[in-house]
């Protein structure tokens, strides 16, 4: 059994916020790694999908997805910002201060994918100086965020209080790297097993 | 632009049947997968959630997904059936008489993980020689069908009509085969990409 630190022996609140648009498995991987993640024998994580609009959403795949909760009620130990939709999500003035609220109180805050373009909006980037995205959105976060150095060849980068990871399916990877910074490389083991994935190692497709 | 087969120039319904305690990534993982897949640069599927009893279920991971339909309502041209709680779908005469009957008007039934128990026990292995499924289902999958070869190191098995998936992330590797044999190696890719997934290649993890 692995050895924890003592202030997980209690689930703590992963809080992934979720808009009309967002991409469905930017949600659902991490989401399924997290609620997976055991530690002492029982669920390190709770985790809770989170709006600041309407309760549901329409995911870009067609699936709706119902929150439990809106961002902001309760101070998440993890906020995860996925992507898909990032244009309209970019210029939602109220979802960025809420996203910016909850990021203070919050002890990681974990972009997939295009959610990196909403951190970057939110002023929440300033502090790092290296991130990752989806493929497809490499020039605009950095055409957002000058300063940063934006790579194409990393599942996820992790700066602290910070993390982004690449797009879609990356975000299981940039999880399970999670799970093992906060509960061991015998908890991360015993998620990608359970999930019949490969254990953080960034699957064999060449970044663009 | 990839040739097509006459019967996709219009979206064909891929129904993901769902149930109390489902697991999540099991249905999101063929739902990303089918709902990124174009052909002739329109989507090739409209993937909708379906139930046999209330419209909103709780996934294993915490997260509600909303249903769009009632199994049945409509005949889906891929029936997929993925796993989670499936003691007790293996249990709900009603759910299993659902599925044979939707299995029978779809042109492809695909279970990913545990879902091949609730097929065995809905009588639709019968045919097959062969099935996968969750590497710590194996056994019981072997006792529910005593004829199967029942496999435990492959990402999925190809009967035509019948597809089973390992488990968990398996059920990308499924769906990517899927969206492989029916519009080509080309939109297969282009959905990977999109995905920044490996192409249907097994991900490093040795199956237990």
């Amino acid at each position: 059994m692995t050895t924890l630190p003592e202030h997980f022996a209690r689930p703590h609140l992963v809080d992934i916020v979720v808009w009309e648009g967002v991409e469905l498995l930017d949600v659902a991987g991490p989401a399924e790694v997290f609620a997976t993640a055991r530690s002492g024998g029982v669920p390190a994580f709770r985790v809770r999908l989170v709006t600041t609009g309407a309760p549901t959403v329409t995911t870009q795949a067609g699936v709706v997805l119902q929150a439990a909760g809106r961002l902001g009620d309760e101070a998440p130990f993890l906020l995860v910002v996925p992507g898909g939709a990032s244009e309209r999500a970019v210029e939602d003035e109220a979802l960025l201060a809420a996203i910016r609220d909850a990021a203070d109180r919050a002890e990681i805050v974990y972009s997939v994918c295009t959610g990196a373009l909403v951190l970057a909006r939110a002023g929440l980037l300033a502090g790092v100086p290296r991130a990752t995205t989806w493929h497809g959105a490499l020039e605009r976060l950095r055409a957002e965020a000058p300063h940063l150095e934006v790579v194409g060849d990393r599942r996820w980068v992790d700066h602290g209080h910070l993390v982004t990871s690449a797009g879609v399916s990356a975000g299981i990877d940039g999880a399970l790297h999670l799970v093992g910074r906060l509960l061991g490389g015998e908890a991360r083991l015993a998620v990608a097993r359970h999930m019949e994935y490969a254990d953080g190692a960034p699957p064999g497709h060449e970044r663009a």
